[in-house]
């Protein structure tokens, strides 16, 4: 797991890079998908004094099977958005301020530009509000079903972050390192939103036409954005 | 007194590191309970060239025990926080920005969720505004009666800040420190729900039920977020 | 070509140290107006790793004459600009925050202030939303075509940017070193307005004769602002 | 003049350094008052390279004494700010953006709350928009002639800054540190207002008691906050 402890370790310090984290708010984790394994941070220990061997590793259960402390508190969210969502690798946690203010907000995040289309093909959505039965009882467990209810009709792929409503955001992607990078974008375009409708409360989405050529010039087959992959 | 002055210099560098301070405004104490000794930053002196033997040591009453400057001109509002609390050993007062736009607005700052959850379980309370009598005689202390009358039927140590209509936050802990810490969390609560009222006019404060299990799951006898404590 | 590589070079590095970039979002160029050369920043690298070496040059078609990398995808907005406006000598384009938000909000941003007036002789003007026919085939060209049609009656070196409807702002100048520095200007011209409106949502453009006034003391044959250009 | 040059040096430097200035607006001047001559910054020099053998000396005409660089084009209203107000010794004027979007909106700054009531004893007022012929004719004396009309019944000494409508603040004091001490203050209160109105439209100046009781107990003879002036 030497190389996934490293993988999930740089991913966290890019929240913090990337300005998305306050306090020891935020986790990132990544999956080894063939050994069913799990490396998530550990709770509330300070980023600053974090080394790639306080990580821990768990099964989709949640047990560990290595590491001396105790898992993220939220790291039975993770898994849920493990199960669900069989193409992701990587999950990440954050309560970055804009993509939160919209969490808090409960409103989804329109496609108000190109720069949210980029990443994103339309609305971040936002889960419903949680019920008294659900946050009793394996509330971190119900987070993780919640997202992956508003997820039903959606790909996973094409939309790589979720507000919990009155909570914070997940990102995802292939891997630890995506899911953190989707966690920095969703706080940008989050930010921009905010903006726009201070500027105008009546903004509009773009058209889906503008949307998925962006959306479609950077991701995808027909991709020629960048340089070529070789 | 060696060793509450340097928690309490260390609590009032906190607020400056942490960005809640502007020139001079800002300011923590702490308590030594058994000899009924409080240590506080002095009036008006630059925090870069703050020392630990600048900070004044007085009594209840406010007479000064040990130091040679004056002692903050807040005092007389620490004093009065230290006796309607019997249960805290710290106090802090910023003039931090949002926390001080939402005094200014005289608006409690509702639980919009669970960042704000995690650390203050209901709203932020405003005071009153003070009357014109209590502002012209003894206005310091009459500070602190105002914030002591708003927590009447509150717990000091599950509600640990308050904001002054007109004026700024105050926060306290068990210690200095823990009082700068709240006075840190208050200023990010406070930003994220400036931030969501700015984005949705209407948005209400989460369920009683979300609310007590982000608290309590960090706080109290049943916490399990971070590490266990040894 | 190496010295208009290099004041290519320094334009795309000033984007970034005056905050206007965003990941990788962002491309200045510049043209060599007799040979009809333009010199761009190539598509997707990382700002960091950017050397003069890896700038790309094309011709007015947008043929790569030098260079092993693909050019901005956004060159054939560039190459229009440059068509369609013979007296500019640079484009600029980035996603700046605020001057992004007035794009996705896609209000012309008003002339509020003298700050503005000191650079722009007026509202800085939004282009109409694309049609569908347009984004499909020809996109990056047909964003260029979209802002010279709504400059038709418009001295492009008076008001030296644009906002792209639902995308962000391009910028332009006499070389690659203006179009960069307006679109820095454009930044702070958009931040102050958005402040404005947030302060009054009915704040109105200053009147015509106090705009000239600043613009004409810093532009033009009676300018007197700053010091004797010798 | 040396002492008065590197005092007012030391004045446009601190407006940098407090984060007043975007690009080379701003500028602050000082005043001999027996000898009758303002040390001001030159126009158009970028801060980075001032010097105090760069700052020009005139007379209360205008007329330059020292000095090779053009000064300052706002060099008349300084002058006109020290003609009408006798007890001033220094003048700083800013494009500080949250006190720039004040002016922009033609709004004065309601005393919100007590930081404010620090500093300033009332609303920060707003002048009279220009008439065309202000403009056209002597527009930077004139300038100062508007603002000293909206002073006709206010002691510059205890409201210590204007906003000039559709302009910028000015702000001014015993000393050109003073000016540019109180430009930094204004700046900080103008952007606690702005969050205040964000929160709560209808938000209310504080009682006219809280109000003085503030401004009082830092300024003039009772003032008991800070340390003992020996």
């Amino acid at each position: 797991m030497t190389s996934l402890r490293e993988q999930v370790f740089e991913a966290n310090l890019a929240l913090v890079r990337n300005g998305l984290v306050v306090e020891t708010f935020g986790n990132a984790s990544g999956i080894d998908r063939p050994r069913g394994l799990v490396v998530i941070k550990p709770s509330g220990v300070d980023y600053a004094k974090l080394t790639p061997a306080d990580l821990v590793v768990t099964n989709l259960e949640g047990s560990v099977v290595e590491g001396n402390l105790r898992p993220s508190s939220d790291l039975a969210t993770h898994l849920e958005l493990y199960k669900a969502f069989p193409a992701i690798g990587g999950v990440a946690h954050t309560h970055s301020r804009h993509a939160t203010a919209w969490a808090q907000a409960r409103r989804e995040i329109p496609c108000f530009g190109t720069t949210h289309a980029d990443y994103f093909r339309g609305s971040i959505p936002v889960t419903d509000e949680m019920e008294h039965e659900e946050i009793a009882t394996d509330y971190e467990k119900n987070t993780g079903l919640v997202i992956a209810r508003r997820f039903a009709h959606m790909d996973p792929l094409t939309m790589r972050a979720v507000l919990v409503a009155g909570h914070a955001p997940f990102a995802w992607g292939k891997d630890a390192a995506e899911a953190a990078y989707y966690a920095y974008m969703l706080e940008e375009v989050a930010r921009l939103a905010y903006m726009t409708v201070a500027i105008e409360g009546a903004a509009m989405s773009i058209s889906d036409s503008l949307r998925d050529k962006h959306f479609l010039r950077k991701h995808g087959p027909k991709a020629y954005y960048g340089q070529e992959k070789t």
